[in-house]
């Protein structure tokens, strides 16, 4: 996922400072002696005036848009330090407090206002500062930029984390995905844009790119969304394998020097993997809606796919069953398992012991005898990972509550389906599909709102085994 | 300017329809029956029934849409009775009284909320209904031409007249002139657009293709306003002649049998008609910057150019006049002007009289002595119509108050300058030129706003005579 | 068709000035005086300088092309007299006579050269110098329009039409379909290129915007051919209406009241009007490819249409009539027609002097009884000048002459079809499809091309009766 | 540059027989059994009679174009055996031989046609039936791979030579540069593209998509033709440095760890690499257009830059060198060149046999000793060399003919300005700039032609040393 402000791919930060000192022009004068770049104390109260200025609205529209500009180049050329001090200014003294809230409620009440002026009362001043930069070109990927960064401030600092959860209804509001234009990549799109979904790709890494070319190949689709206002940032995207039948190995899936297949003839999309593209948009989802207009034009385009899946890593599955064995010990396996056990090891180690044994040889998944073993057990243990939800109805994987909370169902559990030392890492090897039945998604929605997950026949009955 | 779903230039009301009925997919069967096209009573409890459904927001975000688009559908299928009730049930049913939203302020205050899900509580359901069109194809133009509705409906009741008013700050988000492209119209532009020009050309009725076409000549310019998703529709549109000085009468200007000349030896930009075409946006303003951004343009472009005016009609002049020959009488003349009046006259009528029955004589302004006699009084007058405000410090006229407001000077004023039967019925042929000098665009500004109007040298003089 | 150079639409001439003076910067100062515009005697010699330092090909590339640029200004420049002279100068003193070719292929045999080498020396040195023309801006245009002057030129000049005639392998190779693109037309087409549909359509008139807006309606289709150096110029367009069967009146099918239908449920697509834009293209033919072209494209997007069909004019068919019943008399009739006749006319006047007496009434297709005697007589006589042909195999009308060379056949001959002016004046009212069966288009060519003219089963026993 | 047919990058013998399958559609049945890969004898008569029936033209242009496209398909599907015989057979009994041509002038002769007869006469079968690929779908390319095949089995067959000689005039009308598109390239291009740049350049290889990014930067411009048909395959492009001076040293010039200057402050520009992508259409010039081309966009551009040149290699230079030390020894050397020799040899060897040693030396350049030494030397033999033409007026180095045809002057020798392998290799490391005065090309061009080769003074003064 971009870097907020990432200089490394596309000089985002240049780009943005340059465009708001082309936009600033004729605010510059009013403002003095630019700031210096740690924001030494002595400067923080010309910088609330300079907040204060542009909070007063002066001037007509176009007057206060290149303040606004002007504001956001002299937080473009602060140092860390000096941004760092920027944000905190901005969320301990523009925030809005609870205190702060209930003074401009009682004051209404007093009133015989609508309600509506309460709501224009009760944007906090950070965020009425910030909304002016729609209207400055490369405004908006600014304050998604500046969002992350708060987002960061936020883990330590209650009012950066209040700011940053404020900001949620305004970029909700640019970024509503009615907004958003659906746009096919291809080996065609301009190496600028293909450059980031190298550095955005969240799943399985590009290596190469020659790696990418085949991800894009003609029996490959890849999909992302913009906003107008931000034409070359992609918000997120997806890639697609159009296959026969349910994949169920990823390197398979990603091998370059694999026969490419004619996308006439498969009958199954497999989306392999999403990548959220911008930190700043947190909280603001597009997946959903991803996937479907995806799903939706690939029926138009290849009216030969029936069948619409994921092949999912499972991210919290390894911690789980490491878990599992480490706190319930014998008691996470059944008898059969237990004694399934015994010939492999020698009866050196025993039930948990033995499995977390095995688990511990490298490459444990080329012996046969081990494989054989420990299949069963594992994948036991991850449909009923996967089926099982919290106390509070949720899924217990994150990836599992995504695409079942979008209508989707736990369909097939894949065994050795990424053997890369990431996918060894945080799964043991498995990957799972969700499938997507383009008329039952309502009803699974609904069914997991109400706390109960979907999976196929075939899953469930693994679980109980 | 358009009528709400209009269909007489292009079939807007079927274009949404059909556009809705393809998003409703999938919403349909669970809505019954359709609603009778008057909307009978008895069909109101079913209305209540869909729209409550829409507010629930069961399901995901996609099924949430079709609902909406659904009940958009529905909407456009009914009588105008039919839309009048579905209105004011909305209105009623689906607004936010002071009241409801005192007792959720009560609430909030007795929790620990933080202040933004007070400001999520108190937006009206109507709104939040509306808000979810953003993502049904055609759903924003819908909110824009429903709001227009209400704005009629408001005129007698005051819920519909709350709830357009509540609908603004949503309108205000989704047309943020940042989010807006400004687009050059000429001769090369689609016909279906030109044909949108013509219809809602506001202040000199385009008569003719060939008339059009002289507007959009190499001395012409034409700049609008459009958002990504109204692709078809202009919100606001400016029309411009390049000339060689200020130009003073508006015949002459859209002559169509004028020689074209050299737009690179032109050296002024006159503005010499601005139109709104959305009714439904009435509050959120655009011509501000559609001014500014135009003149920028055109500096760029065409360098010659220096001097940047508009040539506009004086909509309240005439009533002014005649209010104050009526009301003060002689008193409106000076002693000066009332002895000029005699040897026209002949003594029959005398003082502000004479001026009354001068100016109910055909083509009086093709009489020389009339027009000698009548020229420096309605000058003057007009001088001080055009300089002075009200107690509140606002111009007199509508359209001085729009470029006043936004950093214009009156510059001149141009007897004779629109005898058509318009000009002669609004302003008895007046016109005024105001200039927009950039560099002093913000201190003209402030002076307005502080209740002080910017005058020429000449204008001044003329005013005090 | 377009007038060669014409500046009643778009300003051509002075577009290409424009475009030439451009491009000739660097090769004016060597040219002297500029030729004065009637090119009298004197100028002539100066005018054969230029056009040998063109021929001469000294400098680089660039350089020729300006001078060939300078001297098409020049032309530009010239009155009609002036421009007459040029021309004349150009295929008297430039092109290639039988004896000069006579000459160069003797030299050719005494040399040892390959065959190729002859071509060279074959090519006409004032198709040399034209051919320098692709190269310059709105060149290709240029030679296109000139041909057609020298065209107008060729009916009293020999060596002029042999130029002209010498021109056309040139523009073949230019305007090889295979370079040009298919473009769909509708109202959301520039302006400026719907006012040269306006201005070149040729075979029914097009009265108004309104009417123009008619035929771009949902249920009807414009296509058009473009050449990628002639941008802003249509060389042919056709105008198709959706139906459903075989459409039989020309009034009907253009009238801009009738109700627009659904094209999706329309079966017949009718090509109503063929017309060329371009004068200097005359005996280039795109009108076979536009056809099937447009029929292909309509297969594709509207499964439904399974019927390809004109409805056409029958331009010789008045004075095909006329001539019979003059030269024949009543040898032109069946005996049953004559009887016919006679309760009509009352006996006054029989035969074909009966025939000749009531078309001479005004408005006769009015009287039930004149329609009746008739239409018989007149759509026998159709049907046998349709599907007749002259001694070398060709069709007598020239419009069947070019569908039946592509490959249709006489489907349908309509009375009373046209009753327009035009229409009677014509061909006494009567039209008739051309149907063109995508299967079995190539076996009517064929047969065409061996003399044979096919014709529906029905039009076959008309001509028989 | 491509090879014809490539399916390394592309798959272009994959797209275009998947285009001609499409378009030979209808025309496939009339043809029997496919040809074996092989082409054996007894297949030859059944091909003979397919380009038969493809120059008889029976039936109407569509069916031609698709007998065509059929046979191009059979061509495709040949092996690389079956392409050759194929070829020979087109080249042999399809070709014009003198012998044949001078019975087709004969008879023309002794006709009364026009000259325009023989010239129709005098186009070889091959050619005539290649010019109907032009109407095919990648017909185009298909022609010029395919002369490109010719070229290749020219060089020891005549038949093939000539018909690859006799299709660059039809080649030449189509790509007449009037037809094609300049189009500039940067990193948001096409990846598809930038894949072709890395294939096509000849002059400094492009290492990875990183050197290739740089190249693009903002101080970098990169252009290319392109032919509407072709739109996926650049014919030629030009890489451009914006620096400040003439650029020496072509290693500098492409680190990719150099800064990016900024363009805007930059006044030269160097082309400092040119690339041919298309082997078959070997002698059809662009290189020319296509520098005065972007010279002229720069110019327009970046008014900044003030001089146009490039540094170019001296691809002969080496073997001169070699050749004159060798056959002229110490004849090739001045007294002075001889004694500066020998305090670097001590002796042990003199004057060319110590030029020679020195050489033989493992990085010689970077010994200080032997580069004060060799420097003197092989400059002025490289001035000598570049200044100098052969009997007829033809300047020794082929890069050297191209740029002084084109117009430009010897500027400037650079001394280890290329230390590659290849830059060594070539011409001991040295480079050069030849410049573009755009004033004075044309005289430049002129002197040369006139066998005059123009350089700067100090050049001058080098070579006279």
């Amino acid at each position: 996922m971009a870097l907020p402000f990432s200089n490394t791919v596309d000089r985002t930060l240049e780009r943005l400072r340059t465009a708001f000192i082309q936009t600033a022009r004729g605010a510059r004068e009013a403002v003095g002696a630019p700031l210096r770049p740690d924001l030494p104390e002595d400067d923080v109260p010309r910088l609330k005036g300079r907040i204060d200025a542009c909070l007063e609205g002066k001037g007509g529209e176009t007057a206060r848009r290149a303040r606004a500009a002007e504001l956001g180049e002299a937080y473009l050329s602060l140092s860390a330090t000096g941004r760092r001090k920027f944000l905190l200014t901005l969320a301990h003294d523009y925030g809005l407090t609870r205190e702060a809230a209930m003074a401009r409620v009682e004051q209404w009440r007093n009133s015989k206002e609508a309600p509506r002026s309460l709501v224009k009362a009760l944007e906090p001043p950070a965020v009425h500062l910030l909304r002016e930069f729609v209207g400055v070109p490369e405004g908006v990927k600014f304050v998604v930029d500046l969002r992350a960064e708060l987002m960061v401030l936020g883990k330590t600092d209650v009012p950066a984390r209040t700011l940053a959860e404020d900001l949620r209804p305004l970029l909700g509001a640019w970024f509503d995905v009615g907004f958003l234009d659906l746009v096919r990549i291809d080996w065609r799109s301009s190496a600028a844009l293909l450059e980031k979904l190298v550095a955005y790709e969240a799943v399985h890494a590009i290596r190469s790119w020659r790696d990418l070319k085949n991800r894009l190949d003609s029996d490959r689709r890849c999909f992302a969304f913009f906003h107008p206002r931000m034409p070359d940032e992609p918000l997120i995207f997806v890639e697609v394998a159009l296959v026969n039948g349910m994949a169920g190995n990823v390197q398979r899936l990603l091998d370059a020097k694999a026969e490419t297949s004619d996308p006439e003839h498969a009958n199954t999309a497999i989306f392999y993997s999403i990548s959220n593209c911008q930190r700043g948009l947190a909280g603001i989802s597009f997946g959903n809606f991803l996937i479907k207009r995806v799903a939706e034009q690939l029926s138009r385009d290849l009216p030969n796919i029936k069948d619409f899946a994921t092949l999912s890593p499972i991210p919290g599955l390894r911690s789980h069953i490491d878990g599992r064995l480490k706190n319930e010990g014998d008691g996470a396996l059944t008898p059969g398992e237990i004694a399934s056990l015994v010939p492999v090891t020698n009866n050196k180690a025993t039930g948990a012991a033995a499995v977390r044994e095995l688990l511990d040889k490298p490459v444990w998944w080329e012996v046969p005898a081990i494989d054989k073993a420990l299949r069963p057990i594992l994948t036991r243990i991850t449909a009923r990972y996967l089926t099982g939800t919290d106390e509070s109805g949720r899924a217990l994987d994150r990836v599992a509550h995504f695409h079942l909370g979008n209508g989707a169902i736990v369909e097939r559990i894949n065994w050795l389906a990424d053997t890369s030392t990431n996918g060894l890492k945080q799964s043991y090897g498995l990957m799972v599909n969700y499938r997507y039945k383009l008329g039952e998604v309502e009803a699974n929605h609904s069914a997991y709102a109400n706390g109960r997950v979907v999976a196929s026949r075939e899953v469930r009955a693994m679980a109980k085994a």
